[in-house]
């Protein structure tokens, strides 16, 4: 049982990590299972990159199910017979949060003249949503990716809001090769002449073919090698006519894998602004918890009151286990209470989401106990 | 000693894997170091997809030194006072030997009306030079990356023609991984209005952007997680004025790994024509050497008369060390003589051009053996 479509206007200008300050921020969020009557029993889940609100209902632009419904609702791992789950939009996406799509003071969407944001600012917004709730102390902070990172932030920067803490095949900092995988996909973008500095809103062409270069591009990097060779490995696309499929000699997509990535491309713009993109990149290349501590990463954790669940997948390559076991030897340094499990997955990066039942019992496990 | 900027026209017009022949190609070829007289001496060396034949000269556009000034040249491990080392541009390359940018039967530039070619279509042409040069059986063919794909081909498909075959860094045939990383780079290209349908020859502009993009997706892979973090890390841009960097909380290149690429990217279509892009990574995917012997890898090299050595880098993720292991067992298995040895060395798939100490003693010692 959700309770859809629900918008909370922030009272105060958002102060941001740049300096700058917004005002007038709107949190798009989606509530699932009754709040307890302490609000003892509130779990906040943060959405990755290109994720949203709808962790567990029908989502309104492509009619999909919830991007975690295998995780979130009765009886699930997630329990919503049991927890009050919030989900909301982070500020800079484009499903209702404020962004570079929405409106300025000035009447003209923001597009580039949005504010640079940071993961921690996106995370401030949340504490604000937390604030207008009523809810002091969440029963836990979860993500998975961006998600994770948010749920660290969190942890390091709001030491008395979360209980638990469940940071699932993430990093406390972005690396040089994240860092250039986003920049290939915010100059496609940007390469895009419809891209137009970021003002193609009011009725204009989007830049589709730079955000879905950009998205296929990102794409890769979510599954692993291994997935990919025993999902489509060097499989021919079958022809119109149900025919076996054969080199076409020409530049049609001839492979599965190429069809693939080209559908996840064309898929993706029908859903998310590209200047959206821009910004939530920069603010995960931007991410690293230690830097904004003083430069040592127990540091950062110093004031928790918060366990901790950290969850690698051994084939994702985009965070792999080692970034995890960096936070979770800061978390031990600074005597937090932690427990870390890589899990064995074929799926990369996006094991996160997908059916692995040892995730299912770890989350279970953590929230549960 | 070189001897610059040859040239040879096929006498006869290329049939191609396609099932379409090309007339009048050109290979446009350098040469180092003496022929001996009884013509046993020579090396074919193969360049890489964005390769080209001056592999121990001056690149006449760039004003570079060739890009394997270190291994081949003078008491260099491909020894130029010992053998004569023969090097060319693959067909639908760009650097002379002919290719979409070259001028059709019809008077105008082929553009994508260029068939599409093969990695042993290059190889076929490649033989066809040897053929007019009277090199009945080279000393070796050697090569990395692409280059050790054509140096497979050659001894799959023309398997009395070199007595050595020295293949580095490379694969028997494309993954679904290294497909869609291709894919993204074809995409970006065809993306760029410029692109034009690869029409954009005769002082139009041509698709930069996208050209620019594709270099810079596959630059990433050429490179180790762990060479990027070691080389650039999370540094920021120093500031023109000299001060150290800081955060912008904008777009331009914060870190130094971007600034980096977008410099791959830019410096990348000085040189490069984007038809040739598409043509050659098109032919590196359909490249599977089992599949062109009826499904067999070791059936692919029975007839071979050569001597192997396959070398591989623990650090490079694009060809990883298992798949040269595959090479090395369907060789095993057809009965062929083959060293192996994986290299360690931080820098990635494009460990086989810098400087790794152990390669150099690796090439010299099997081409003097």
């Amino acid at each position: 049982m959700s309770n859809p479509h629900q918008a909370f206007v922030l009272p105060e200008p958002l102060p941001l990590d740049s300096g700058q300050a917004l005002s007038g921020v709107e949190i798009a969020y989606e509530t699932y299972g009754e709040l307890a009557a302490d609000r003892s029993n509130a779990i906040l889940v943060c959405h990755a990159l290109t994720g949203d609100q709808y962790v567990a209902s029908t989502h309104p632009v492509t009619g999909k199910p919830g991007w975690w419904e295998r995780m979130v609702g009765p009886d699930k791992p997630i329990d919503t017979d049991r927890y009050h789950v919030i989900c909301a939009n982070v500020i800079g996406s484009c499903m209702g949060s404020t962004g570079p799509a929405s409106i300025a003071p000035d009447g003209q969407p923001y597009g580039m003249r949005f504010p640079v944001i940071t993961v921690r600012d996106m995370v401030r917004g949340l504490v604000a949503l937390l604030d207008g709730l009523g809810i002091a102390r969440l029963h836990a902070v979860v993500g998975g990716s961006m998600g994770g990172m948010q749920a660290l932030s969190l942890a390091a920067n709001w030491p008395d809001r979360a209980a638990r803490v469940l940071a699932i095949a993430t990093t406390a900092r972005h690396s040089a090769q994240n860092i250039a995988f986003h920049e290939v996909g915010r100059q496609a973008i940007m390469a895009d002449p419809n891209w137009q500095g970021g003002d193609y809103y009011g009725g204009n062409a989007a830049p589709d073919a730079g955000l879905s270069v950009a998205r296929m591009a990102a794409h890769i990097t979510y599954l692993s090698e291994e997935g990919l060779t025993e999902k489509f490995g060097r499989r021919l696309q079958a022809r119109k006519d149900g025919t076996p499929g054969a080199k076409t000699f020409g530049f049609d997509a001839d492979f599965q894998v190429e069809s693939y990535l080209r559908y996840q491309g064309s898929g993706f713009v029908q859903r998310f602004d590209a200047n959206s993109y821009l910004y939530i990149t920069r603010a995960m290349d931007y991410f690293d918890i230690a830097e904004e501590h003083g430069g040592k990463l127990a540091d950062a954790f110093a004031g928790t009151t918060a366990r901790f669940c950290l969850v690698s997948f051994d084939s994702d390559w985009l965070y792999p286990t080692a970034e995890s076991r960096h936070v979770v030897h800061a978390l031990n340094a600074a005597g937090a209470p932690v427990s870390f499990v890589e899990l064995s997955a074929p799926f990369g990066h996006d094991s996160f989401l997908l059916d692995v039942p040892a995730l299912d019992r770890v989350v279970k496990g953590f929230l549960d106990g």
